[in-house]
């Protein structure tokens, strides 16, 4: 994703690693469509783009308010979308300042992670094989990533890790985004159903268990991309560590416990279909939460770029 | 799945619900591909496509031995299909013999199913939400179903039951099959991804779970189709009752726990493409096995043609 003088140039994440293909957006409203239909997905870099959807509301004269709402809207489970738009709303308004803490909060994003991969590896024992969900990379942040640049990180420093990348069903974030990265890493890994995360729990072979979060309430209890709680609930079941690795911006203190986090319930076809191809007989009736809500209690830690935080968690 | 003087005429599952295809299978190794690429898939039904397996081999005067070994290989989870092979076997292996033991076993396990239905039923209040795994209904079993049929017979009593379908990745036999099967039989359901399931469980929105298995110690513990085991997890976490059906012949009595059950590890294509489309990077690393194995002590009970099974189990 990189500001072009007039235009925003984004990776089209949904055709990774089939095709890399690039979207010219040119105003808020491609830019809101762009992260409801997850051309561009991740909450550190949802943030940056909803920031830079507000440089080109600026840019091209629009209502800035109506823009704002209109960006907020796209992923209501998220905070940092929410987080972005404020910082750029609090400058003077004006194109050029809008876009240069547009600039700041992308540049900021590389830096954070780096200090979120440092320390999390401190976590991180030679040898470990740790399960991952979603994609939490360098697609989903301006770099190196969250839960992925722990990873990254660990496996920097030699510590001759493994991960287990879950598919992530139903748009398959982990199957495509995360296998990628980490083909293109060399970070050893195999691939899994979800539903394959509790037996290889069950057969001793996860030590560590680390995913990303969307939301964070004072208490805690994090939303992050549907499966997550799942795999906190199996992890809590065998005894394996279970940690949350995210911004700081990610907390939203004015929000008690994950009780009032929204959750966005998301189209149909995510689960009927893949690729154009329908698999499910026609008018099949499907719940399709986007996300869902951990408890803080089922969370051994929350790796941010200010250190570990661990229960009871407080964040009001 | 039908016999006709000289061939065996079976349904490709494999293209429900897009398309209704008839294999004609006229040896053993047909059959035995057929069990392995899953155009039949469903313990009951495999134990059924063995027996007139053998019953092709009678009549095409193939080595018996060798035949039903290569039956037996194809699906080594189960242990329906050697119990199936074992009882034509045990006739005088003249051609008439095994086709009347086979059409007997396809026969009998329509009755068993009725009367699994019917005591599974019986554990069914008025207004339960059921979540399922797999397909376990008419297309898995000689007609009716297993924990499919429990659900048919608890509607069928109308009990004004909702389902709840895992789609069961990788093969989707959920999304695919048994979304079919509930569609054609007006039985309100919604399809889910299997990372849906804890999260509708934590929400309080599933009173019991139900799966079927194709093999079970004599201990209790049983295999069943990857996932079945993080079901039973997630249902013991949020203390829902957790229920298998199956007939009789799924019990292994010589097998005195789960640790020895075969679990098959399957082409990792079956993650990695859907319809024939790839979807994850080139030479993507991928753990695939087909099935896990719940202990019995996360089984609050085994229903079967001879009524309800509870824990402490012994059917050694």
């Amino acid at each position: 994703m990189e500001w072009r003088t007039d235009h925003l140039r984004m990776l089209d994440q949904r055709r990774i690693p089939l095709a890399t293909e690039y979207l010219i957006l040119r105003n808020s409203s491609e830019v809101a469509e762009a992260i409801l239909d997850m051309a561009v997905r991740g909450a550190p870099a949802i943030g940056i783009a909803g920031a830079y959807g507000m440089a080109l509301a600026a840019l091209y004269q629009e209502d800035l308010d109506e823009a704002a709402n209109r960006l907020r809207n796209a992923r209501p489970t998220a905070v940092n979308l929410g987080w972005a738009i404020d910082r750029v709303m609090a400058t003077d308004r004006r194109f050029e300042s809008i876009l240069a803490e547009a600039q700041r909060i992308d540049a900021e994003d590389l830096e954070l992670n780096l200090a979120i991969g440092r320390h999390g590896s401190d976590l991180i024992k030679p040898g470990f094989r740790i399960l991952t969900i979603c994609n939490t990379g360098a697609l989903a942040t301006a770099g190196h990533g969250t839960a992925l640049g722990v990873i990254r990180t660990a496996h920097a420093d030699g510590k001759a890790i493994h991960v287990y990348s879950c598919e992530t069903r139903p748009r398959q974030q982990g199957l495509r985004l995360t296998a990628y990265e980490l083909t293109v890493e060399g970070i050893p890994f195999h691939s899994i159903a979800d539903s394959a995360a509790g037996t290889l729990m069950q057969q001793g072979r996860v030590d560590l268990v680390i995913a990303g979060a969307d939301r964070i309430a004072a208490n805690g209890d994090s939303a992050n991309k549907i499966g997550t709680y799942s795999l906190a609930v199996l992890a809590h079941y065998h005894d394996i560590p279970f940690y949350i690795a995210a911004p700081y911006s990610t907390f939203d203190p004015k929000m008690p416990d994950g009780s009032g986090i929204p959750i966005e319930e998301r189209d149909p076809r995510e689960l009927t279909e893949i690729e154009g191809v329908r698999v499910a007989p026609e008018g099949t009736p499907v719940y399709n939460p986007g996300f869902d809500v951990t408890p803080g209690r089922l969370i051994t830690g929350i790796i941010t770029e200010r250190g570990v935080f661990s229960p009871p968690y407080d964040f009001s």
